[in-house]
């Protein structure tokens, strides 16, 4: 949004007032656009204060609209879109245009998520004769400072599940974009703000900054009151401990790598070849680039796991390419962090050697050395996964206690499996989110859905960035005590004109529905 | 809960090992109490983490149980127990009576919210072609570690609000007592661990520790889970500050002293006496130790509203004792330092010369020395306030524009008053309650109260330490993917056993009602 590219004349032109749109296939510049200045910054944080009233006073109805109409701009700009970001991602078409459809569907999502109202929260005590009148409703933070993923340039990007769901609850989102995919950023902004304007959105409910000086000026900006963020553990600390350290702190809600187990149990290893290949498909997709990244596959030994999936990497063909040239690195380096902490590598599939391309390994641990302080127990953003064979319940068991937290964990049982209650309340301490059979690298966008989990896979173990309840992070509560009736929200007010769910005099009501 | 009591022969024992109980009438040892030991804080830790499981596996009506064992408990040693809290305290046996009375009726509330299920956001999407079996539903996160406050024995005590809503959600807890009130501290332990093992609750449920070191020693703790502060920002902070730097940092819930701003609009300051008189008796409550004690009274200039509170100052009595020494002389303190920063003293209730008797002091400063550097906006815990005539909204907006976060606002307004909407609009973003007419020292612990707000009132704005919702800081969401019926808990099976109202494919469907 700020200012016209250039064509590149050097590589790695100056990084504080560029970026640079480079091409993973062939690790060339595109294209190279200037970065927002200070004066970028506090224009779009003072855009979104000076609308900030007006978004939170519109009716949930109101915002679906807007949301909505986003959507559909998006699905009309597809195709222009995804050469874009294919151009910048190297993810390719097909895997692009399914996200860029989920995106519009996501923010359709949460427009509805909105218009039901239930994330309100309302609730009612009437007066008695020792109590007082009390109504409690969730309001708008405020302003929103969004910082987009690598990996999902749509679905997790400056349109993604933060964006939308600050909108839905009624917060103006200030994004920062994504350096991997610069020209997909200032284009989906684009689309946002001219659909947002057609669709009678108060100017300012959304603006985008790009730059690493952009990204930390917007942390401090007191008319910012939340943090949401998608990346890397040491990315979501700093934003974190900066967020804290302002004269008045705010949240920040920082979604972040984790390490995803896999547990097959005993009864889970018989159809050797499909349980191979469908880990080897899970850790592989989108070049392993994916938060949910089955990392850690917990084995019975002696079944042949180890084998069969290393011959299934064998027969998955070449790798693909990192979105960008430090994640390429990093995962060369995980690897050879895995292998100095006693790791053996099984099997390679090798990447492109042009560009950014990234071989997906498969490495061996003993159970006894996936211990609180290895490397074997941190992220390894890629194509890289690790296979531990447990002997018994007790070893299994024993790693389990040693993981860190994280997104997701998968059990891979057989049918009416004796061991899966064990291994679920095992998983349940460690993780966000439990499979059963489904490989974790699908995320649906639905009611029920939480991607999030104990630290370190979110900064808040309470908070998800999918799902109906993404809308929580950026409210709060509000209590009306004796508040008369013409001076009471839409929210609070006798006659529901929102048709909420309600609690009343501590029993719920349904709300009316659609509006 | 560790070794028994001696007669004082030193008023200021060692610190690291034992805590006195001082009489604030008199400011002497009643009786000196052996603090926490190392040992005794990891036994407290280990038997809260053993019951953890099963604590967090119990029903929500079974914990509804042990919480009204609690409380009947409470009611049986109300004689003695008001005995105690008073010589400890000061704070009267009538007033004491009151509040041991809310507390069994809090604790009590609790296990209604726990029984009524919804804190549980149980939530299905069933499968469709496109998407897979996923149920969402709040987990509790484990032992919490409870800091009660020192002006609430009772209701914000080892037995308060935390414990009784942390408990409700499944959590175990550890509580450290106040050295305000030692003997309190450990009588009401020994109540609750009695009333808890007759009620059938696993060993380990609730403990206490006591003593400074213990204090620290419990956040540092990896078996602690989460963290409920009642007190000082200074102390809230360095908790926080502690709880992040654990190798994995958990969640520190504090609610922080506050001003408590209070608007009179012009039509609000026609009864000059009534006025007068409720905002005295609100601000010297208690010596002022309210969480909620209204620090700044806003009101038209040209109406003698100064004067009118002076003067029903003077007409108030002597003033009391504060619960503790540092406290009165914190209170000097900060008139001190108000003074320092411009305002001037009006009037003065003297308080008692004997013990840690503390002064009401009413002040009065000009609205455009209310700015954000000033210790003018700083809280002065104890029976302080400060007057600001305002001339016109202008005026008043800019006041409210540079105040701190806080709990509570309050208006008083008139009949059909024009002004109310616009106050309403002023104070929403930066209290988390607003009262109209109502003085802000009666929190109700009803299902619409909120006690809590935007920082500094709270660390997390999110949070409250009273109502309903105080149950919601205790749980973290775990979604549950494509698990079989039999694999899974009562709260995501088909035939919902404990009548929970869930949202199912979307739609919200009301439970049984208690179980």
């Amino acid at each position: 949004m700020t200012g016209t590219p250039r064509r590149p004349d050097v590589p790695h032109p100056e990084p504080q007032h560029e970026e640079p749109s480079l091409e993973p296939r062939t690790g060339r510049a595109h294209a190279v656009f200037p970065t927002s200045t200070d004066q970028d910054v506090d224009l779009a944080t003072a855009r979104a204060e000076s609308c900030a009233r007006r978004v939170a006073a519109s009716s949930p109805a109101a915002r679906r609209t807007w949301l909505s109409a986003v959507a559909a701009s998006l699905e009309e700009a597809a195709d222009h879109l995804v050469a874009v970001a294919d151009r910048e991602t190297g993810l390719g078409a097909v895997r692009l245009s399914g996200e860029l459809a989920r995106t519009a569907s996501q923010l359709r999502f949460y427009g509805t998520v909105a218009a039901d109202g239930a994330y309100l929260g309302a609730t009612i005590d009437r007066a008695t004769e020792s109590s007082p009148w009390l109504g409690r409703v969730h309001v708008p933070v405020g302003p929103v400072a969004v910082f987009g993923a690598s990996n999902f340039p749509f679905a997790f990007g400056v349109l993604g599940n933060d964006t939308a769901s600050a909108i839905a609850a009624g917060c103006p989102v200030v994004a920062k974009g994504h350096p991997a995919h610069p020209e997909t950023s200032r284009l989906l902004a684009a689309v946002a703000i001219e659909a947002l304007a057609r669709a009678g959105a108060p100017d300012g409910t959304f603006g985008l900054v790009t730059g690493f000086a952009a990204g930390t000026r917007l942390v401090d900006d007191p008319a910012i009151s939340a943090v949401a963020f998608t990346g890397s553990q040491s990315g979501g600390m700093a934003l974190r401990d900066r967020a804290l350290a302002r004269p008045v702190p705010i949240a920040v809600y920082a979604e972040m790598g984790t390490v995803n187990p896999v547990v097959v149990t005993a009864a889970g290893a018989d159809d050797l070849a499909s349980l191979a290949a469908g880990f080897v498909g899970s850790f592989t997709l989108g070049s392993g680039q994916f938060c949910t990244k089955p990392g850690l596959l917990l084995a019975p030994a002696g079944r042949g796991i180890a084998d069969a999936v290393a011959q299934a990497l064998r027969d998955s063909g070449p790798s693909g390419w990192a979105l960008t040239g430090p994640i390429a690195e990093h995962a060369r380096a995980g690897v050879a962090a895995f292998v100095a902490a006693g790791a053996e590598v099984l099997q390679i599939a090798t990447g492109p050697a042009e560009g950014f391309g990234v071989d997906a390994v498969l490495l061996r641990a003993e159970a006894n050395a996936i211990v609180a302080d290895s490397p074997l127990v941190a992220e390894c953003f890629g194509p890289v996964a690790i296979i531990v064979e447990y002997r018994d319940d007790k070893e299994l068991a024993g790693v389990l206690g040693r993981l860190q937290g994280a997104l997701v964990g998968t059990i891979i049982a057989g049918g009416d499996d004796p061991d899966l209650s064990a291994v679920i309340d095992l998983l349940s301490p460690v993780v966000g989110r439990i499979t059963v059979g489904d490989w974790p690298t699908g995320v649906a966008w639905t009611w029920a859905q939480h991607h999030g989990g104990p630290w370190p896979a979110t900064s808040d173990a309470r908070a998800t960035s999918v799902g109906a309840a993404a809308l929580d992070r950026f409210t709060r509560p509000l209590a009306l005590q004796s508040v008369p009736e013409p001076a009471l929200p839409p929210s609070l007010q006798d006659s529901n004109p929102w048709h909420l769910p309600r609690r009343i005099d501590g029993v719920l009501h349904l709300g009316g529905g659609d509006q």
